[in-house]
């Protein structure tokens, strides 16, 4: 824009007495104008501040500020100083136009003879005019009207605007709106304003008078309109006609004067299909109700008697009954289904009865519906626009509610928490809507607890922690916030992982296998992170991050023990007695690792999600199949790097892979052996050469001539893992700071989706090869 | 509960008549009740109706619907048939309590001749007397004092409504909050009703009246409250003063009259920091800030002055300045970061400004803060309970609107489409807020073309389209919406997703294996599906499924030619066309099966997230050498299943892999067929051995022997897929539906996480063995 040219803020002209204008004087000669200092005004204009300086913000001038304080004396000063007349704010609008705000008419006069035209107007397409029905400057509008301001100009915004339908009101709307009933008299009466005309979105005047409820002249205002032939017929936001505006706003006047009107449709409907009538009696306005009864409306709308019943309305229900509305015992039967099974019963029941909306919310704070107690009362069901929730109730503004809100506000994007529908107030409540899931950890796993039998691989397990670590680790990292009550109740199950633990639990191990491969079971929301009301914002110390992981600690115990010990009791153990009480290898290296995280404790759940732990029993077998397969093993190089790594230290002799050759199976072990039989290199004791064998006979096993082989140790990777309980963790170990770790599954920056557990983890191995 | 007991819906007694009454004579009992058709009743009663029948929602008696009808002369009858007089309700109501309600004198003393207890509540703890004063009903209120009700009692509620702080009201705060003024005075002034009692949320009937905004009568109620002492440092939701409460109420005669008061805080501020004074400013009600100032209120309490200059109010402005409020140019700058990098300038500055609020959202219609223009309107950034989002706007009510909407209500739990975060109705405006992304598929296209070469793997476009796959793929299967506008702009890139973009395009090769073994960006969110406005609910019609599919073969097109064809362009190509412009074989029977999904459309998109397109070339490499390492292969073994299934058919013969053993380097060939060349059993040009072949060279090509053989090919993976390009989808093929799949990745069941695309797929191919 031109008007831009006339804003230089880097420096004024040298003043007369030699010292060039600063930036900081332009924004004190705006301040002195706010201020109405004139002498400070008149000094910094002498000492070169720049009189048509725009500010950032709104590019107000000192002109337009010396408008808008309604100082003639300061406007005439800065024009002396050569300001510009017609500069715009960044709206658009001219001193003329802001002149109109204040109805001041010497200064309309004034930049009407300075160049300002009658009609200009604003980006938004506000006119002086406008602006003057808009803060009710009669003296203002009358003025602009002699001068030939357009009376019916309809305000044309911009291109973006009008596709949203903004735009086009004139300003008998605006005055209108506002409620100034004089202007609007002098508008109907004096100044011809099309009475009728609307804006982009079809109101006219009377809609705007309607919609301003806090409009105390609405009344005065719409008999003006009404008596200049009104149109009663048109309709606003919603689809609202005037009289369900009139019922709306409880005003008995307004609706008796509407329904006098020849035209009027009484049985008019919103775009929520409710009528003046029904609305009346949802609003217990016996008297509006009874008028509309008496001026024939239908009572063919709605339950009406019931909402009258409900308000203990008898009165009302009479009336209505004598004026032929219908009891409706059985509402009709939606045909709607519940998603949740757990709680479907309840949700149907929920989603049949009447329940008063809260915002977007429906439920109801009863036992029937209740999922579980808290200490600002409970979780029950519910439905956020219309989809299923759990409704998380607290006194609005506790220190809980605000942690929870946070929390939940700053991580919609991790999908490992629970979704955060959205929140309502309500007299001092607050209710939190999140995900629905079928139940908590604790109860899933008292579901499975004796179903597996000891020491064989546990799926489920793996699964679901490798869900709790991710959700925990993009709390940490994404939402910079920790949880500091990581417990079994707060980790819930989602529908799916429900429904592929009862499909599996079912299901013989090949048939599992089957469909692993076949499934389309969405595990994505397999598991659920919940409440956040003791979460804090990340503050920098570690100690926060520690707690959390102690908790994960003992959560890993707790799932691996499924449930059988109480988290209660692993609470009030020691660290390493919770170390001590691990099944096996990988789960004790896991659990010994949260608890002594390492300096980046951050960084640490990032790291540990590529733990053995992790690895299917397939993938670990891979694993140690694919460094067998190195060069330097197959060949025994001297003074091989690998090999080097593997040694074992001189305190490391009573793992169970010393001596390995004696522990696998003989006639395997001498069949394996027979390959080297003309060489003489028969395996050793060492890790290098158990490697290699493991290598060996993963490669040809599956051969036909190899039959026996495999009848004699079943599935190589369940036997390795039994005979070798220590071995995955102890090639791990050796081998994770090194360029070797290219071998283990690629899942090492774990919140990479494809290690994501539930029901899947199996499938990172490697097919067959 | 023991009056369940007297429920007996499936049968009433043997009537007179012989017959027996059904159900259907219990619902016509209550019905007839509520009709007030005494012969009725009188008949179904003689019929042996059940006259403690209990409807199931409410648990409302004849008796209880009789009260609330008003109808004495019912009443008596049914207590004649033995009515019990004091069954509760569900919410514990006994007919007593309703007869409160009511109002009727004649019948409360009925029932406490019946047995009632003039204190009895119902299980939210309402007495007759507390439900007298809601209802203003005098007599009723009047008599019960007499027969002893208590006055002060506060309601006993349930216990977890009591944790949320529900209950401990009183009467005499029922009629404050209803706007009962003689029952007011009369609890006041005839039975010493206690002015300061407070609920369990510390409000006393004060606050309670000044809550009601609605309520006529609030000034006499006040009055009549302050004369007999209510305390005036009260607290209501949100911390709210009474003082605050008459300001937001607009009431000048109430806060003259706090004003008055004795121990009145006029610098008291609500929860959120504000005072009396700067609401009165901020709602622009001029007389009560002067009031206020006058009165000493401190102006020093948030930014007076600008506030009033934005609403151009240049006398309240003077008026501020005069009490002493400051100017404040220079807000601190609060330390806020953007997290989008892509808008963050941009964000930065709506941070800044100042915007009126719409209920949860802060934004901009402006060019300034425009994402992109739509058909209703455009896309904005803005803030959503100050979280960064994208703002779509529409004319509330239309069907885009519905449409966008209603499907980001069902699609709340799904990851690849943008996030719902809320929507805002506005002037018949709807504002939709959903996940800010960095930009447009097209827009991040631009960037990459021309960056890699021709016949390279396209890690970007393979990640980019497997999320796209399985963003349609859950519209289609969790929500039921086919999306029916698939195209580039409404392909958002997310900010992860784009930085791994840059970072990756800054790294050589072997920088890009480091870094996606140890990054630890979260690609989840890679790409998100958006622009639902023309989405529509499954109807059942593969049509509109296959729509989608169309649409999504020529996206991959799109992506894999990097945008440098445009989409409108394919847009106009027949299905046939797209197709033959495929670069490479994959592409091609990609597109080729979205073109013709067979019958079960909708599963169409599980399947093919397992197609070979999706698999990087190390995993293709190493499907080769798994199906090569098949017994049957190994051995060339007569008759195999797996052999003949390889079989080219009599039309199979223009394959790149025809006379294979030709095209391979002589060298190479050479020095793998030296191996057999005891037995002779030389590689021959059949498919089975060229797989041989390759599982051969991959398990030993890496051993220092064969260090030539290495140099002379490079890296396999890339010399076999550019050697024979039509290899892999041969294989793929022949093999699919079979058995031998478990050598395929398992990517199959592929809206699996672990096949998610993002910078991660490589990682599915088992590492190195």
């Amino acid at each position: 824009m031109e008007t831009r040219d006339h804003n230089n803020p880097q420096e004024g002209p040298t003043s007369s007495s030699g010292r060039r204008a600063t930036v900081e004087d332009n924004h004190l000669l705006i301040k002195a104008v706010q201020t109405e200092d004139v002498d400070l005004v008149q000094q910094l204009l002498e000492g070169g501040a720049n009189v048509n300086f725009q500010e950032k913000e709104g590019g107000w001038t000192p002109l337009h500020n010396a408008v808008q304080m309604d100082r003639e004396d300061i406007v005439e000063l800065l024009l002396r100083y050569d300001a510009d007349p017609v500069l715009r704010k960044k709206n658009g609008a001219t001193p003329f136009i802001v002149a109109a705000i204040v109805g001041n008419v010497k200064l309309l006069e004034l930049f009407l003879s300075k160049g300002a035209d009658v009609n200009e107007c604003d980006f938004y397409g506000f006119t002086a005019f406008m602006e003057a029905a808009v803060y009710g400057n009669v003296k203002a509008l009358k003025f602009l009207y002699e001068r030939g301001a357009n009376v019916n100009l309809r305000r044309k915004t911009k291109e973006d605007q009008e596709r949203l339908r903004k735009g086009g009101a004139t300003a008998l709307m605006d005055a209108a709106k506002e409620g100034h009933v004089e202007v609007l008299k002098i508008l109907l009466d004096e100044m011809g304003a099309d009475v009728n005309a609307c804006d982009n979105m079809g109101r006219n005047a009377l809609i705007h008078a309607l919609l301003s409820s806090h409009n105390r002249d609405v009344e005065a205002i719409t008999h003006l309109l009404l008596d200049h032939g009104a149109d009663v017929n048109v309709r606003g936001e919603r689809g609202k006609t005037p009289l369900i505006l009139a019922v709306e706003n409880k005003h008995l006047g307004l609706v008796k004067r509407l329904l006098k009107q020849e035209h009027i449709e009484i049985n008019d409907t919103d775009s929520d299909g409710k009528t003046a009538l029904l609305l009346a009696v949802e609003l217990k306005l016996k008297d509006i109700a009874q008028l509309l009864c008496d001026c024939g409306a239908s009572t063919d709308c709605g339950d009406l008697v019931m909402i009258a019943r409900r308000n203990y309305d008898h009165s009302l229900v009479k009336l209505l009954l004598s004026h032929g509305a219908e009891e409706h015992f059985h509402p009709p039967a939606e045909d709607w289904k519940p998603q949740s099974s757990h709680w479907g019963a309840a949700l149907k029941d929920l989603h049949r009865i009447y329940r008063p909306m809260i915002g977007k919310l429906k439920f109801f704070i009863d036992e029937k519906y209740k999922i579980a107690d808290t200490s600002e009362g409970g979780i029950y069901l519910g439905f956020y626009e219309k989809q299923e929730v759990a409704v998380k109730t607290f006194c609005e503004g506790s220190p809980r509610a605000r942690q929870e809100v946070s929390c939940l506000q700053s991580s919609r994007e991790n999908s490992h928490l629970v979704t955060f529908y959205g929140s309502e107030s309500h007299r001092g409540h607050l209710f939190v809507c999140v995900t629905l899931c079928e139940q908590t950890l604790e109860a899933c796993l008292e579901v499975h607890r004796g179903e597996d039998v000891e020491n064989e691989e546990d799926e489920f397990a793996r699964n679901v922690l490798s869900s709790i670590f991710k959700a925990v680790q993009e709390l940490h990292l994404s939402c910079a916030y920790t949880h500091q009550d990581l417990q079994p109740q707060n980790i819930l199950i989602g529908t799916w992982m429900q429904l592929e633990t009862i499909i599996l639990s079912k299901l013989s191990q090949e048939q599992k296998t089957k469909y692993r491969m076949f499934s389309f079971i969405d595990s994505k929301n397999a598991v659920h992170l919940a409440d956040f009301d003791k979460s804090i914002k990340w503050t920098g110390d570690p100690q926060e991050v520690k707690r959390d992981l102690e908790d994960l600690g003992r959560l890993v115990l707790y799932v691996v023990k499924k449930g059988s010990i109480s988290f209660e009791e692993l609470k009030a153990q020691s660290n390493e007695e919770v170390v001590q009480l691990s099944p096996d290898e990988e789960t004790k290296d896991l659990i010994h690792h949260l608890f002594h995280p390492g300096e980046h404790v951050r960084d640490c759940l990032g790291d540990l999600l590529g733990h053995p732990f992790f690895w299917t029993w397939e993938s670990r077998y891979r694993t140690l199949r694919n460094v067998g397969n190195e060069s330097d093993i197959k060949t025994r190089k001297h003074k091989s790097e690998i090999l080097k790594l593997l040694q074992p230290g001189p305190s490391e002799h009573s793992v169970s892979f010393d001596k390995w050759t004696t522990k696998i199976n003989a006639d395997v072990m001498k069949k394996m052996n027979e390959f080297y039989k003309k060489s003489g290199n028969f395996y050793q004791n060492t890790v290098g050469d158990l490697l290699k064998f493991i290598r060996n006979l993963g490669e040809h096993i599956d051969e036909e001539k190899h039959k026996k082989m495999k009848l004699k140790i079943g599935d190589p990777s369940q036997y390795f893992q039994k005979t070798f309980p220590d071995l995955v963790i102890y090639v791990y170990t050796k081998l994770q700071n090194t360029e070797y770790r290219k071998h283990f599954p690629q899942t090492h920056s774990s919140n990479k989706p494809q290690c994501d557990g539930a029901g899947g983890t199996s499938r990172l191995a490697s097919p067959g090869c």
